[in-house]
């Protein structure tokens, strides 16, 4: 059981007001917050079960082991929940809204045995041409875009998919979705460059160099990677310079593809991992200005919104 | 045991006079030869113990095993091989020839307890800048300037490293290597991408569309294979469609790489494989005219220069 102990207030002070439940429930990882009407977090756990090993019938015992402290015998407890929970292989598939639309959109209950519990779960988005799907990212984007209600512009979810969204007027306009971290991972765990790359080994001015050359020549990136590993076996290339160049040439190959997105505008990062550092530092090589915001709190307003636009509704 | 009825010839027409072995020892399989000195094939043997899980000492044993039935008692048999036995992790280490050089270079002895046999191993080219390597195929090639000794231009071997060779008055003067066919494999097994991906279906027409798109907008390939996915799910894309288009975005993107090195050219092609006549067709579509040769052929003829310049020699 973790706390963020910034957020969380005592239990006894709220014991009394109605309180919900926020889930992300992603591929690999369940994460489950109890939180009061105003937003403040009361308590928060996760596991590793994410939706990956589970079969339908599955998720209500999963996440009830995680929620049960949090529930009452006599009342029903809201639980609002994004990510790929919501997706075919998940507990329900819930449709995706077509883009352009809000960020934030209209969840859906699932069917439940335990009279605890009311399930919902947000959709994601699907955009037509060129085909495109996001579970989860939306609702950190709902999140942003309901503490900064006039922003205007292009926001980068860094990650396996790593996400470029456009924004307009409240509305998700645009999204472009680039394999980056999957590639990443596979490259350096998986193939020949695996005997050259050490992935807790860092180089700066590697990663710019590679950055630099795969958004000059994006065509050579397939050259480049093989080229890592005999720089490795004729010039004993460190294996944490051959890490920094593999993310240097991956990224530096999205931000090619995506330069009209971010070229001459301030890009809104959304995550505080490593990588999105990096994001950060290469877009400033690429002298574009960015701002990191904190994703789970982004989720967790998103996830707010859900809610109240239920408790509104209903 | 396999013959290719091709090239075998009676054994008792030649069992007095002076035989050879060819080898081919790769990552993942070893092939042998019994070769007569007019360089026709006698027997032909192949197993899965490629050098990938041998220890140094464990290559003559397993070498050993498959060519007994060819060695006589009463005098020493060459063998001379090829492929990464070579390499550090191989037989015994080799070094690597660096190009500008002739395809066809001297071989080196390894120390072999068995009488019967004189194992010789040819070397790799390497090319410091861009930093490259390559094991194998300069045997192929030397085979082919072998056959054409007056060829000038460009010869590509498709494979899990794909390799582009410029050859010039019988000498290997720049070569380039792409991770296409690792890339292609980790992304259709691996990645995401798998559940939208047979790789025993097909579709040319897909095919043909991706590897434009790809040479067109090189920089956009991480965005177009995460497309796959959601047109897996938003359209229903056919798992061959999927997969030719796949396969046309890295083929693709290794040509956009390579242009200098094919455009206005013939290219040789060594290989007969599927992916082979697909490298064919992606330059067909290029409007580059190709031609496949055989690469075991191309393998025998390489390591009989190698048998005769050592018999030339000694």
């Amino acid at each position: 059981m973790s706390h963020n102990s910034n957020y969380i207030i005592n239990n006894s002070s709220t014991s009394n007001k109605t309180t919900w439940i926020a889930v992300d429930w992603g591929t690999s990882r369940l994460r489950v917050w109890h939180m009061n009407k105003e937003g403040d977090i009361l308590d928060h756990r996760s596991c590793e079960q994410g939706m990956n090993n589970l079969q339908p019938s599955d998720f209500e015992d999963v996440l009830l082991t995680q929620i049960a402290p949090w529930l009452s015998s006599n009342s029903t407890t809201k639980v609002l929940a994004c990510g790929m929970l919501g997706s075919r292989q998940g507990w329900m598939e819930v449709s995706y809204v077509t883009a352009p639309c809000p960020a934030a959109t209209q969840s859906m209950q699932v069917t439940t045995q335990d009279p605890r519990i009311e399930v919902h779960i947000c959709p994601g988005i699907k955009q037509l041409s060129p085909a495109d799907v996001m579970r989860g990212e939306e609702t950190q984007v709902a999140g942003f875009i309901a503490s900064q209600p006039n922003f205007s512009g292009i926001i980068c979810l860094p990650g396996t998919h790593a996400k470029w969204v456009l924004v307009d007027n409240a509305q998700v306009t645009h999204f472009q979705t680039f394999l980056t971290g999957e590639l990443y991972a596979l490259l350096a765990q998986q193939s020949v460059l695996r005997h050259s790359i050490d992935t807790h080994q860092w180089d700066d001015q590697c990663f710019s160099k590679a950055l630099k050359q795969s958004i000059d020549e994006p065509q050579s990136i397939s050259a480049k990677l093989f080229s890592l590993r005999a720089q490795a076996l004729l010039n004993n290339l460190h294996t944490g310079s051959a890490n920094a160049a593999l993310s240097g040439y991956l990224i530096g190959l999205e931000l090619a593809s995506s330069k009209q997105l971010w070229k001459g505008r301030q890009v809104v990062i959304i995550g505080e991992s490593t990588l999105a550092k990096r994001y950060s530092q290469a877009l400033t090589l690429c002298e574009v200005s960015s701002s990191q915001q904190d994703s789970e709190k982004l989720t967790l307003q998103g996830l707010a919104l859900a809610y109240h636009q239920l408790s509104f509704s209903s």
